[in-house]
């Protein structure tokens, strides 16, 4: 097929080949052809994304130019990126073009074959390793870990589903249409699938475009049209994929600010959180790789969780990686107990000894099979350990964790005697357990915060060492007034009525 | 009446005229010889003040100077400054006393007739746009709105009365006089009244000074003692009136943090909120028009509410409004139900078809008449979105606002059965609803939750994309949980006992 | 006893004098002998740990440089520093060896004995008014202060005890031994005590450490080895101890944030918060004396409550202190009532007129003898004010106070109305109170949210005009719903069963 294009297309091809040759605010690499074409027209359409890609490494730098660095600072970590690729910047074509036939959601486009939703597998093209490793991250996972699991997709209806109340009595229904992507699928994906295309009027001339439902969206699980898992863009922003927004805690709390996660809120709190806090503008955010001590004096998330971190000796204390399960001994949110992180990062998948989907029985023994070995438990810890130890001694480090791991124990038993007061309820039916929805009745509900906000909050504070979300907010203050709530529900329930 | 000038102050004026005429620190502009004697005495009397000051443009600028830039650029609205003011900088006597006649507040002060609540009026005089802007603004009728209400006077005394607890029953009575103030009107504005003068020893010997009651405050609605409504300290902060501080969304926060509104705890945790937190010391908060894209590469508060914003080719995306409403399609919070916003900013004037001064019926149907009608709400939304289209796709702003726009339908619907346990309650005499107060029983004020606290916070998250305050903080689990309940207390409430 | 010195060691000690003389990035002072023989293999083994101390005035400015300065912005208070320490950088050797006999934890490590956990008597060398201010200033004695005083044990008995669900019924038991420093002692400070020696395998050879219980903790009433109570690195955060982070309210917000002393979240919405929050990348943090107006347009925590601030015209509006009492006329947190400041620091000696280790009785009236008098709290409300005064005029700084002081004696008032039905409760039978837990049971807990946390909470929110927090978050409508759902729950309860 020839492509077609319209007269103002080819002026403003014109036009853009002469820019593309002045120099701009940042732009130093060239452009390929077909991306000035798209800036011809885009410079207008969408200003914000051009200035804000104009910022960007993909603007500034070719592939050839990030692949000559030495291996410690390299970004690119695909040894073979295209011919084609290499040698001009990577801008609107190369990420919307180059892996059309493998996206549902192409459109023809002036000429071009299109996509809108850039996936985990086009960024591969020239990230391989980091794309490889999200794969075996729960969080690609994030939206099939909740929507494929029964009992976790019971907690979805039972927040998510609309009420009534007739006749004095509340009635659950099916939660509407877009709700379940407004909420939990914000963070844990959506399912963005074409439903069709439209014509549009543009200021260009009548336009056909991409229908998509679950759009927008960039959680960490999205189902894209190609067919892959995750976005990229959850963490490197478009269109600017700055290192230094990655690396900045703030990204992280979009998701993880919650009482479920609040990782960010106990980080704020804690030594590390005022540190960066109070100095992080006279810290490096963009050096690879990134050297502790000098670049920075105090851990973000990255640095523990994701980044490659050397000190002032160039030695590496962790290496990259887009698992953050490498790091990570136990899984501490999210399910009833703390246990041992899942060996497949596809929980949806575990069934325990009772036939639930959780990696825990409720008397809290764990699903062994489907998690790591106290071996891998100890390499994990090592690996995290090695980052703590670059700024703290060894007693200060081995104190920590010990205390932490006690925490865990500590938690699953408080976890443990709350769970204790649901099933003697279930039992006695003083509530509807499973297979009845175990998360809709005001008793389940206080037992749910039990583990899923209180629990949480304690280990992530004793994590980080954010004191008071161990104590009064969210933490151990909330856990014991919590069970004596539930003690005083559990009576007033009566026997055999089933919460009603 | 001939001025009367102590030897100090003529000899203060003296060095000031020397001083003035030499370079100090950020001061270009000449300062008025009133103003500069003011200095004389006011650099020892509040120094804090007067630093402040020297670094705001208005001790650096002329309003001639400002009114001869180009008028995208200008920020000072009123064609006709009088001649006497143009010339030199906007200092003490420009803001203090040119207005005296109209300020209830005014006294003598060393030869001047001074006032210290300096008012939107005053400001007009140069900024007579924004002046007449504000005052179409809800926020500046926001005292009113509140106290003039008699239903929301009800819920005023509700939070803020003192309780006793008699014979084993509460009993409420009326707050304390300084509570209000110290609470709603912190925000909402106090009625700031003179209630006589006082002789003072100070520095420079005895003064008389006006007695005010309400002061401090800068709440948004003020009632000033020159008749005037609100406060543009309330944002363009004393005496700095930067407007780097007004376009960051620290200063919202202020007002817009809390459960009932937390518009700025959403947007933290919102990839905009994100960007910001990140990269905001690289954008440029000064610049008029705003550029975006340039100055900034994702909005804040302002951007999408107030400002003046630009793309890179200088086509403008919004004009500025200090209107905020003409942006807004809906109102979100702050009633039992999201509705078409009013067409009238004084909303304690608007009466529903049952009597009350709502909005919308407890059923949720909209007080019609009261309310801007489809038309008016889709020129509204059209201006919003011209904003996200400066950086977005139109797949993608559509798709969020009909997404936004069911989750108000949905969190209304949800509000409908809360507010329908609460009627049924108040028919069967569970609880004692209106003319008696309906915000002070136990269920009465978890019904306020349902609506004041939770569904707002989902519109926000929704409204903003700032997911975790749509689930679990003070989002939907609390939303479904609240309702849960709701049911028990209200069984477990007996019909014709009044809540008691 | 001769030094031994490994091979290793003295070629490290070699090199290390050799790059003493060599400047590296931010070392300008040269270093002792011992310092640089720690450093040889430190640069090695903690290198986070010397990088950060390398950018320290610490390691750039001598104990005599620091002392030639003029009196106002001198930071080294002690006349007599010790002559052998003057003349070099205080670095390893200094602040981990001089004291060695007075530690307990003392360790022969490489030929020198040596200590991990530096005290407040340590810093006191070369800072001696500030250790001994912070003697008397509560937070020295927080971990006793908490500990010793019985009823506030039972408190923390009832948050960290573990408990059982055994036939029906929750009982309590003691929390596990690590568990009140992962909670409560994370800021009050641990004990921290010497539990043996241990020898491990490390890069340079085997040796010898303590064994501390307690480690790691930097909580500021932390109990040292050396029998000094505190820790100067809560705020000055070790290897920095910047001033910087010490001025930055970030730091206070490690333990000044939770429902029980909002003060962080508080000072966030306040106007003076959302100054620092928009501008604070302009301002100075290092100058010394600190001038207000000029190196900061609004206070952050430090300057109202601990540093030397003067005006630009170098009149001191506050002495330094860190026994922040002296500014505080009120004690307005952490008790049931508020009430006039503790006389002495060690609040766990006072005993009320009840017998209980309270500063008021249950029906709040004051324990006089154990608080500051009328003459005391005017001297340090002027204090405070003198602060305040440097921006705000009279009638403001006035105005603010009245109205203060007036939300004291209400939130007294509504606390006083929580504690009639809870005594009443106690006395019915319907609760067990003293000297069983006070603050185990459902209705308890309810009682101890209305004065630690709401009553706090409004508080806080008047002292700092941090509006929210006064009404809904956690303020006035939190503490008139808990009322009503204390009284709700109090009928619930059977006259006699004792909360069963």
């Amino acid at each position: 097929m020839e492509r077609r294009r319209p007269l103002f297309l080819r002026l403003g091809l014109a036009l853009c080949l002469l820019w593309g040759a002045v120099p701009i605010a940042g732009a130093a690499a060239p452009h390929s052809a077909d991306t000035q074409e798209c800036l011809a027209c885009h410079v207008q359409a969408t200003p914000g994304i051009v200035s804000d890609w104009q910022r960007s490494r993909h603007a500034q730098v070719t592939p050839a130019e990030a692949m000559a660095v030495e291996p410690l600072s390299r970004k690119v970590s695909s040894p073979n990126v295209p011919e084609g690729l290499k040698g001009h910047s990577v801008g609107c074509a190369e990420c919307h073009t180059v892996r059309a036939e493998a996206h549902q959601d192409t459109v023809e486009h002036n000429g071009y074959r299109m996509y809108v939703v850039v996936s985990p597998e086009d960024c591969r093209t020239c990230h391989q390793e980091e794309a490889t490793q999200y794969r075996k991250n729960l969080m690609a996972h994030a939206h099939d870990n909740l929507m494929k699991n029964p009992l976790y997709r019971q907690l979805v209806d039972a927040v998510n589903g609309l009420q009534t109340f007739d006749g004095g009595v509340l009635q659950a229904s099916a939660p509407m249409a877009h709700t379940n992507e407004d909420s939990c699928l914000s963070c844990h994906g959506t399912d963005v699938r074409v439903q069709g295309t439209v014509s549009r009027e543009t200021d260009f001339g009548t336009m056909d475009f991409a229908v998509l439902s679950g759009w927008p969206n960039a959680g960490v699980g999205r189902l894209n049209p190609d067919g892959s898992h995750g976005s990229c863009a959850s963490c490197h922003v478009r269109h600017g994929f700055s290192l230094e927004v990655a690396r900045k805690p703030e990204t992280c709390s979009q998701c993880h600010k919650g009482p479920d996660v609040p990782a960010y809120k106990v980080y704020g709190v804690s030594k590390h959180g005022n540190l960066y806090g109070s100095l992080k503008d006279k810290w490096n955010f963009t050096n690879v790789p990134w050297v502790m001590g000098k670049d920075a004096n105090a851990p973000t998330c990255a640095v523990c969780h994701v980044s490659l971190v050397v000190d002032e000796n160039k030695k590496v204390l962790a290496k990259r990686t887009h698992a953050m399960n490498d790091r990570l001994p136990w899984r501490i949110f999210g399910l009833v107990y703390a246990h041992p992180h899942p060996r497949d990062p596809e929980t949806h998948k575990i069934v325990n000894a009772d036939g639930l989907a959780l990696p825990t029985r409720l008397d809290g023994s764990w699903a062994a099979e489907a998690l790591i070995d106290k071996v891998e438990q100890d390499a994990r810890r090592k690996t995290m350990q090695a980052v703590c130890l670059g700024c703290h001694g060894t007693a200060w480090v081995d104190g920590h964790w010990e205390r932490f791991e006690k925490t865990i124990e500590e938690t699953n038993r408080m976890t443990g005697t709350a769970t204790a007061v649901m099933v003697r309820a279930w039992k006695e039916k003083r509530a509807m357990g499973p297979p009845d929805n175990p998360f809709d009745e005001a008793l389940e509900k206080r037992w749910v915060e039990q583990w899923l906000f209180f629990a949480n909050s304690i280990r992530f504070s004793s994590a980080m060492m954010g004191a008071d979300y161990s104590v009064f907010d969210n933490g151990r203050w909330s856990q014991s007034k919590g069970l004596r709530e539930m003690e005083r529900l559990y009576r007033s329930l009566s026997p055999g009525q089933g919460g009603r």
